[in-house]
C-alpha cells in the first residue's frame, strides 16, 4: 500500500506514513553538473534536439557543466562527450536519461553518486505487459537507493524557462501527460506566471505528492495546478494535501477516473489503477483539494489564486452594466451559495448620489452602463470595495464596447493597484481585445464566463475559511494499537464472514454501541431471553457466512409476547432448514421502537486509499437511493458532520414533518469509533458493515442492531 | 393566462391557443417607410445618434424613405420633418417611437395605419409601481389593435447590419436584455453568423414566442439563442418551442429564475414573475428547448448547430494527440453517456497502417502527435469520418503548438469542406491564434472546452433524435369538454377541499383507478364493510378540508379482523373529537397487500404555465427525498415515461432487490386520465393531490388509494 521509501518516516498505527519523506530539491531545480545520457548530434535524430535545448535550458538556469554521454563519440556538438556516467569528472547533481534502456545506466548514476535521474524511456508499467511491469520493478528497486528518480516515460518540462515579469504569485503545475499540461502552462497569456512544471511519468520514486508538497512549500507559488489520472499512494496523496492546505496553497485537480471510459484509457496511459470515483471526491472534499473537471476551469481557477489576496469570506458585491447581467449572475451566485449581501446604508447613499434614481443601487448594483465611462464608475467600484459587508467585488465584462470597457478596464486596473479586496472580472465576450489582455497583464482574474467566475469565487471563499479553520488529521492519528485490536484479532478467521454475535462484539471493544442481546437455542430459551429483555423483541438467525437475512425470512420483528417469540423461533427454524443452513441459534434482542432514522455505516477498500468509512440512509431504500458518502481515516468530528451532511440521512436527523430530530452526536461518536477500527485492523477486515444503525432521538443515543464482517 | 392577441386563433378545451398567431413580418424587417418619432439633431441629445444610426442602417436595409418627426423642426439633419406621425404623406410600415411618452404617439401610429412600432421608453411594468402598471395596461389596450408594437423598454438590435460571408446557416438572437445579447451577437468572431437580433423589452406585445416561431421558419436559419427572464405566457412559448422542434431549429435558452436571488432582480428588470425552476427545466425538456446556464454555452452550442449537420447519432470518434487527453475527453464524454464505439475492423487495420503499434488505435484514437505534422495525419482523421460506426469526430487541441496545430487546422478545414459528418473541435489553450480563427472562418464548431464540446455533441444528437421522432402533443390536445367535466364542476365546492370520497369520484370519472370503498358511520357499518370488501382493509377518517390524516392518527391499516375494524372505528372517532374535526364517517377500503411502489400524483398551478402534473416517490420519503418530475399538459405517453424516468421511482418500478416490477403501463394511464382532468378542469382546482397511488406488479394495475382536492 505504501512506498517503501517512505519507510525511514513516522508511520501510524495502519503502517502508513504520517509525514511526506524529506527530500533535497536543489541539484534538480539547480543542478550545477548535469549529465545527459544518449546525448548525440547525429541529425535527424530526436536525441539531437532535446540535448541541445535541454544544455542550452540548464546553462541559462545556472548550470556550471552540461556533459554529454555517448558510447562512442569523443565530442557532441563540439562539446568533450563521456563513454559513461562514469567517466564524468565532476559530481553530477543531475543525469537526464535519453537512452532507450535506461536501467543500466541508472545503476551506474546509483554508483556515481548522482542526486537525482529524469527518465525519458517508455516500456514500463505503462504497457500493461509482464516485461514492462518487471522492468518497472527494477526501476523501484533502484529507486530505493539515495537517487531520486523522475519518471520514466516523463520528459523536460521540469527545465523550461516561463514568461518574466508577470504580476501576482506564481502558478506550480504537475501532471501526468505533457498534453494536458502544455494548455495549462499557456495559462501565461492569462498573465498567470508559472513557477514550474513536472511531468510526473510513471512515477516509479518522485511522486505527485512529492512535487506537490515541494511547491506547496515554495515561497511565491500562489497555487498547484495538476492532471492526474490515477495516484500511486493515496496517503501520500493525503499528506501532500495537508501540506498545501496547511500552507494555504491549493491543490485544483482534473482527475480523470469519474467514468469507467477515462478510467480503461487511464490504465493504458500510464499504468495507474483509477479508485472509484466517489471516494475519490470525498478525499479530495476533506483534503481541501479543488477538483475541476476541466482544463479552462483547472487555469482560471488556480490562476485567479496566484492573483488574489485570501478572501475573508464569501459575500460578493456585484456591479453590472444592465439588469439582465445582474439577474443572470446573482441566480449563478445562488445557486452557487454565495450571499449577495445588502449594502451598508452608507454605501447606499453614496451610491445614490452617484447613479441616477431609476437604476437598481441594492447589491447587484446596475450602473446601466451610463457611469461606466463618466468619473463616477470607479467611484461605484470604489464605494463597492469599500462597503464593510462585502469581500469581493464582481465585476461582468459582457460585450465588448469599447467605449465601456475601455474606461471600466482603466477603472479596475486602478483600484486593484491600490490593493485590498479582491476583484474578479467576467469577461464573457468571446472577443479578446487590448482591454481583456490589459486586465490579465495587471493580474486581475479574467474568467471566461459568468459561471467560472462564481464558481472561482465559490472555491477561493471555501478554500481561506477551510485553510484557517484547519487542523491536520494527522497530527492526531494514533501510532500504536489500542487494547481493543488484539481482542479484535482474536475474533477475525481469515476469508470468513462472522456472525452477528462475533461481529457486534468486535464493535463493541471499539466503542460502537451495539444492542444488548442473548443467544437462544430453542423455542423455551427464545422466550426466556425476551421476557428478560422486555417485550417487544426481534429474533433474528445466527449463522457464520449470512448475509442478507431479512431476504431470507430469517428476521422476526415486532415480537410482542412468548407465543410470538416461540413461533418466530420455529419458523426461523424452518426458513433455515429449507436454506440449507447451519444455525448457531437465534439472536433475541429488544426491538428499538423509537427510531428517527436508519443508517448504514461501513467500512470497505478502496484503493489507493485502503479503509473508508461509508455512511448512508439504510433499510429498504438503501439499494434504490444510494444515498451514501464515503470518508477515508483519519478525520475529525467536523468532517464527519460534513460526511453526514452530504446525504438525505441529514435531513432525517434533522427531525421532519413532526418527527423529533436524531441524535446525531451519537452517530458522530459511532463514526469515530468505526474509524479507530477500521485504521487499527485495516487490512485485516474486506468488509464491514452495520446495517441498520438505529438512530434515537436526541439525548437517547444510535445503536447498532445488525451488523456483518467478512475478513480479509 | 392567455394573451387577449391570441382569441383569435383556436383553442383548447383549457382556453389555451394552440396555434400561434399569423404575422405579415416583412414591415418590419423590411420596412419601405419609416417615421422615427422624437429624431432631432440637437447637439448632445442622446436621440440625435439614434436617429442618424437608425436612418443609415434603415437606408442600407432598402428602406425608400426615413421621416424624421419633430414637434418643430422643419428638418432633421436636412431631412424634412413632420409635426406627427399622421402628417407623414407615405404610409408608415415602421414607426420608431424615441420619446418619453409614447402612448399619444402610438395612438397617432393606430389611426394612420402604421405596420409595427418599436417603442424606446421605459417607465412600463419594470418599474413595479401602479403608474408603470397602468401605461403599460394602456400599452397593451393599443396592441389589440392591427398594429404589432415591440417594446416598451426595447431598442434597435433589430435593425443592426452584420458581418458577411461568415459560412453555415445563420443564428437569431432573441434576448430580454441588450447587454446580454451583445456578447452572442459578438460569436460573429467564432465565425457564426447571425441572422437577426430581437430585443424583446417588456413584451406588451410581441413577445418571445413570436419572433422565436419567425426566426425558427425562417430559411437559412440554423439555431435561436435566447436570453429569457421569464416568458409573458406559458402556452405560446411552448407552441413556439413546438415549432422549432417540428423545423428542426433548436432554441438554446439561458433562463435566469433558477434561484430566488436572480427572480428578484429579474422582476425589478423586466416585469416578469419567473416561475419555479423544476417546472421550467420540465418545460423545456419536454418542449426540446436546450437549456443552457451561461453566454459560452449558448454561443457554442447555438452556433455548433449552424454549422454541423444534423447528427444522425450520438457516437463519437475521439481523435487525440496523447493518451491523457484521451483519458480526460472519454471520461467526460462517459459523464455525459455518450458512447465511444468500437471501430469497423477496417478501419483499425487501416490506422494500424498509418501510427506506430505503440500508439491507441481503438477509440479513442491516440496519434501521439507524431503522425499530425504528416500526411498520416489526415488519413487518421479521415479513416475516422469513414468509419460506419460514428456520428461525429471530436478533435481536441490542447496546447498550441504551431507544427502540430497548424497542420490539424489544414486537414480539419479540408475534411470539412469534403462534407459529410460533423466535425468539432475543442480548443483549450488560452492563446486564440491564426489556427483557432481559421477553423472558425471555416465553419467548424470551436469549443473553448472539452466539456462544452461534450455538452455540444450531447444535446445536438439529442435534438435531432427529438426532432426525427417528435409529434406536436398540440394536434391531439382536446377542443371541446369531456362528459366527465359537468359531473366534475358539480363535485368542486370553490374555495373547499374535498373529502376523500368525492376527490376520487372525480378521479375517477376521468378514468384515474380508485380503490373500492364503503363509507360506514358507525362500528357495526365498519364491520360489515370490511367483511363484504375481504380482510385486511384500511380505515379512515372521512372530512372535508382535511389534509395530513396519518399525521393525526386518523389511519388505520392491517385491520385483519372484525375486533380490529371496530376498534379502530373507536379509535377514529376519539381522534376526531380531539382534533375538533367533525366526521363524515369512515371510509373503509380493501388493503393493497402487494404494492411495489407507492407514488404521489398531483396537480398544481404553475404560472406561466397553468396546470401541471407532478409525479414522483410517495409515502413517508416523500418529504426526505423531494424526488419529484413535471410536465405541463398536454403531452404524450412517451413523455410521461420521460417524467417518470427522472425519479428514482423509476428504479423502483424497474423492481430492485428481489422485488418485482411494477405496472409501469397502469401508471401511464393514470397519468394520461390525470393530465385529461388537469387541461379540462384547470382553473377550477386549485391542487390536486393522489398520495398514494399505489403500483402493484405488472398486469395488476394502479391504484390511487388517497387523494384530496382543493378547489379554485
Amino acid at each position: 500500500m505504501t512506498s517503501p521509501e517512505h519507510a525511514g518516516t513516522v508511520l501510524d498505527v495502519s503502517g502508513r506514513p504520517v509525514e511526506l519523506r524529506a527530500i533535497d530539491w536543489r541539484p534538480l531545480f539547480f543542478p550545477q553538473v548535469v549529465a545527459i545520457v544518449g546525448a548525440t548530434d547525429t541529425e535527424g535524430s530526436p536525441q539531437r534536439a532535446q540535448w541541445r535545448q535541454a544544455r542550452e535550458r540548464l546553462l541559462a538556469r545556472g548550470a556550471r557543466a552540461v556533459h554529454p554521454v555517448h558510447p562512442s563519440k569523443p565530442a557532441i556538438d563540439e562539446v568533450p562527450a563521456y563513454r559513461g556516467v562514469l567517466d564524468v569528472p565532476d559530481d553530477v547533481d543531475l543525469a537526464i536519461v535519453l537512452v532507450r534502456d535506461p536501467l543500466p545506466v541508472l545503476e551506474d548514476c546509483v554508483k556515481k553518486g548522482v542526486r537525482f535521474a529524469i527518465v525519458f524511456a517508455a516500456g514500463f508499467a505503462e504497457l500493461g505487459t509482464d516485461a514492462g511491469d518487471e522492468a518497472q520493478r527494477r526501476l523501484a528497486e533502484i529507486a530505493r537507493g539515495p537517487m531520486r528518480i523522475i519518471g520514466p516515460n516523463t520528459n523536460l518540462n521540469l527545465i523550461e524557462p516561463w514568461r518574466k515579469g508577470l504580476p501576482g504569485r506564481k502558478l506550480a503545475v504537475v501532471t501526468q501527460s505533457g498534453n494536458q499540461g502544455r494548455p495549462i502552462v499557456q495559462g501565461q497569456e492569462l498573465g498567470i506566471g508559472i513557477h514550474a512544471w513536472a511531468t510526473l511519468g510513471n512515477e516509479a520514486d518522485l511522486e505527485f505528492a512529492d512535487f506537490a508538497a515541494e511547491f506547496a512549500t515554495t515561497p511565491g507559488v500562489g497555487a498547484i495546478a495538476a492532471y492526474v489520472e490515477g495516484f500511486v499512494d493515496g496517503r501520500t496523496m493525503r499528506l501532500a494535501a495537508d501540506t498545501a492546505l496547511r500552507a494555504g496553497v491549493p491543490i485544483v485537480c482534473i482527475k480523470v477516473g469519474r467514468t469507467s471510459a477515462g478510467q480503461a484509457m487511464a490504465k493504458a496511459h500510464t499504468g495507474h489503477l483509477t479508485g472509484p470515483d466517489a471516494v475519490q471526491d470525498a478525499v479530495f472534499r476533506q483534503s481541501g483539494v479543488i477538483r475541476v473537471d476541466d482544463i479552462d476551469e483547472a487555469i482560471e481557477i488556480s490562476g485567479a489564486f496566484c492573483h488574489t489576496p485570501p478572501l475573508a469570506g464569501p459575500r460578493v458585491a456585484l456591479c453590472v452594466m444592465s439588469g439582465g447581467t445582474g439577474s443572470h449572475v446573482a441566480d449563478l451566485c445562488g445557486m452557487a451559495g454565495l450571499p449577495l449581501p445588502r449594502l451598508a446604508e452608507s454605501t447606499l447613499d453614496r451610491l445614490r448620489t452617484l447613479l441616477p434614481a431609476y437604476l437598481h443601487v441594492e447589491n447587484p448594483v446596475d450602473t446601466g452602463g451610463v457611469a461606466t465611462a463618466r468619473p463616477e464608475g470607479r467611484k461605484v467600484l470604489e464605494a463597492l470595495l469599500d462597503d464593510p459587508n462585502t469581500d469581493v467585488l464582481l465585476t461582468p465584462i459582457t460585450g465588448v464596447f469599447p467605449g465601456m470597457s475601455d474606461a471600466i478596464t482603466r477603472d479596475l486596473i486602478a483600484l486593484h493597484e491600490r490593493g485590498g479586496k479582491p476583484i474578479v472580472v467576467a469577461w464573457t465576450s468571446p472577443i479578446r481585445d487590448r482591454d481583456h489582455r490589459a486586465l490579465c497583464d495587471a493580474g486581475i482574474p479574467v474568467f471566461h464566463s459568468f459561471r467560472t467566475a462564481v464558481r472561482g469565487i465559490r472555491v477561493m471563499a471555501d478554500f481561506w475559511a477551510r485553510h484557517r479553520a484547519y487542523r491536520s488529521p494527522f497530527a492526531d492519528v494514533p501510532r500504536t494499537a489500542s487494547p481493543a485490536a488484539a481482542t479484535a484479532r482474536g475474533l477475525l478467521v481469515p476469508g470468513a464472514t462472522t456472525d452477528e454475535v462475533t461481529a457486534k462484539r468486535l464493535l463493541r471493544a471499539y466503542g460502537v454501541p451495539v444492542t444488548e442481546e442473548t443467544v437462544a437455542t430453542s423455542a423455551e430459551e427464545t422466550v426466556e431471553a425476551a421476557a428478560r429483555l422486555g417485550y417487544p423483541v426481534v429474533v433474528k438467525a445466527l449463522a457464520a457466512d449470512l448475509a442478507h437475512k431479512s431476504d431470507l425470512g430469517l428476521v422476526h420483528v415486532g415480537i410482542a409476547d412468548a407465543d410470538a417469540a416461540r413461533d418466530a423461533y420455529a419458523r426461523i427454524a424452518d426458513a433455515a432448514r429449507l436454506a440449507g443452513l447451519r444455525l448457531s441459534g437465534v439472536v433475541v434482542q429488544p426491538q428499538v421502537t423509537d427510531a428517527v432514522a436508519e443508517l448504514i455505516l461501513g467500512v470497505s477498500h478502496q484503493p489507493p486509499y485502503g479503509p473508508t468509512i461509508t455512511f448512508g440512509l439504510g433499510g429498504v431504500f438503501t439499494e434504490v437511493l444510494r444515498d451514501v458518502s464515503f470518508r477515508v481515516p483519519p478525520f475529525d468530528r467536523d468532517e464527519t458532520l460534513r460526511m453526514i451532511g452530504e446525504t438525505r440521512a441529514a435531513t432525517l436527523l434533522g427531525g421532519v414533518r413532526g418527527r423529533p430530530a436524531g441524535d446525531l452526536d451519537a452517530v458522530v461518536d459511532a463514526v469515530m469509533s468505526l474509524q479507530a477500527l477500521a485504521l487499527e485492523l485495516g487490512d485485516a477486515v474486506r468488509e464491514l458493515d452495520i446495517n441498520p444503525l438505529l438512530v434515537r432521538p436526541r439525548g437517547l443515543g444510535a445503536v447498532a442492531v445488525d451488523a456483518l464482517i467478512v475478513a480479509a
